[in-house]
């Protein structure tokens, strides 16, 4: 959303519209982001962030420590895997909404920082989306997504929560 | 993206840029869509459209016969599906990027008509994209999405493709 | 607008601002559109939809039934009408906020699906906004435009409302 | 368009695209507009600019000398008249492809400033729109806009041209 | 920030957000810009406005009085200054938030009208933004800056309120 | 820029256009960014980055080593400079184009991790572009700048390059 100030503190407990409204600019505790969030991931040896999108970001991932294999699927008709391995300094970026992940190959533990343009941007693990939501998406509509029978559905169902 | 003249027609033989170059207005064969397309889904009984995203748009259906049930699912810490019976005449929105899914479950064959905001929406079944993406994503990312073991998700891996 | 949550269901009661501010996610008797609007329009033989313009979004028609003329008219300086005859399953695109109609040129009813880029794309048949605002644009002014007389203009003004 | 660098010099000769590619930077005998416009408006006493939108921009219009009328229609259902008198020194904005005049109504020349934001905004007066197009729009579909029998269309339109 | 409506009113007086609330259409005083501002601006001879930045608008400049030279200066690594001197009816436009400046190089007074593609571009005078904020930057930052010593920082930074 | 297909690699040997043109998406040696760029920052003790500006894009900083003094200045008419220390694993954000600067004042390097909005943001340092850009911005607008006499003016700019 294009910005029309210099800043704008986020006031969670006012109205609630599209983002948050901001806090008199007198009261700054920090600053509401603009269009822009980071988050760092640690790693385990083997360790996976399982595919998920992020539905309104791209996201640029830069590895601290370590060694990470990542990959992004791409749209019909080609459902592309396009995977990397990234030593500590490389980079990689994650198209808006793409289904993605990421796995330490080394074996030691592994940092990355990501950049993603949205303040919001968003997580749903596709999976769990499938399997896991609440309430559960009916089995005869899981069960057609696996190309599977109505029994494996629901045991695969049965182990999210 | 804001257009910056009347009309665009794509022009798919020259240069790959975001989007398509425009051929010059004297040939109009049928005009590039403008931000806008549309899809139409014919379901028979029981008929499923698995779990999916559109990465680049939001979707607006309106079921023009019989009956279909639509959901789709919010992103962390929720997960919550969002479900609706639709009779003839009546619509529902897709939010941008979370994945979703129809279903006939009337008697009779069903029609939908969708409305999408992007000429270039793209498709991602999400359970295809994890399971039958070519090259394959490595069957232990696989597992641990499932929360499975890799025999599960070799086996399931196997039916795509 | 770029979305900043999964959806905003729309408060009509509270705060005017661009948009609308959105309810508690908990009350969701519907989904506030996201970027995209969809209409029906039904056509008797030889109905007309007048030329209209719609400020803030493009339009991707389809027809359902029956056969529509179609046409849009360019900025200047050329003001070209571009149309073409639409059967059933064939589409069409008007540009955003460029003068445009529709007519029902076949024998039997006709039914169209439009799909518009904006969750409030607003409408304005030009020619009654000329002829027929309230107040009335005065009669100079409209006289110039139909390059006529002021008694011409105030007889066609005289037929709006 | 958000840009993606300092400057982009349109390059008319190569591909058309949306919008203009851009000359190498080292020829810039000029600078391709960034998203704004302006244009410079004489009327002599009487003068008229007739109904017109700009499809692609809002419009912000000062007047420099003399004192014009000025107004806009809102969409349906009000198509509201909105008009003001301004002075030299006074401003007023035409919101975004919604049909709007000007008109001299002092005594001596007037002049006006506009800024639009859009480098190609686009003008297409609405009335020679319907009345003038090339080719002409069938005089059924004028007739029915105008609330007038077929051969007060005709020889409104054998006007235009 | 794409718009949702005809207009909108500004409502300084309530909830701060990104923009204003809009009044209710009924009380129109003014209208709310609509993503476009315009300033004028005097120059006695030899005046100068010092450089300075829009962090959120594109500035196209045309000179309706006199002489003025123009500038601005490109980012890393060229940091090249690209200027023209301007005659009355001539135009130039500064890329967004780019430094630039403005100088009365005639004999006489100057008049320039300024478009800008926001409705709250700010100004930001970069020179006095780096000597003479409140509170003040640190002296040490001030004189690397300036490739200085710190006592020149300190007696620079002096001059500014 | 709205993203038209999954991912895009620029092109550079091709068409200058705004932004790049995309590489056949069979050759990928790595990825074009997609409104999102990262930038690691390193600073030995006492260490400034310069009050500089990104025209494109807001910064969000994180610090992953040591103790870096980080601000920034709001547009006219407060000037406010907003200013904070931060520890490794705290975080700041620059608005877009707002004048900035980092500070390492701690006793050990200090390294921090900066997310930007956009794929090409660019960096112009604010006093250098002042005074040392290439040509030299004429020494009377520098000497109005500054407040201060053209001798004064002179000797700075005689320190860049």
């Amino acid at each position: 959303m294009a910005s029309l100030q210099d800043y704008c503190v986020a006031d969670k407990s006012g109205v609630p519209m599209n983002g948050f409204a901001c806090k008199p600019p007198e009261s700054i505790p920090g600053l509401n982001t603009q269009g822009v969030s980071m988050v760092r991931l640690d790693f385990a040896p083997g360790g996976v962030n399982a595919p998920h999108i992020h539905p309104r970001a791209s996201e640029l991932l830069i590895v601290m420590e370590g060694t990470l294999e990542v990959g992004f699927v791409t749209t019909l008709p080609e459902t592309k895997l396009i995977t990397k391995v990234l030593q500590a300094g490389e980079a990689f970026v994650f198209p808006q909404a793409l289904t993605h992940y990421q796995r330490n190959v080394g074996k030691e533990a592994a940092v990355g920082i990501a950049a993603l343009d949205s303040q919001n941007p968003g997580t749903q693990p596709v999976v769990a989306a499938v399997l896991g939501s609440c309430p559960k998406i009916p089995v005869e509509v899981v069960a057609k997504a696996l190309q599977a029978d109505d029994s494996v559905a629901t045991q695969l169902q049965s182990k999210f929560k």
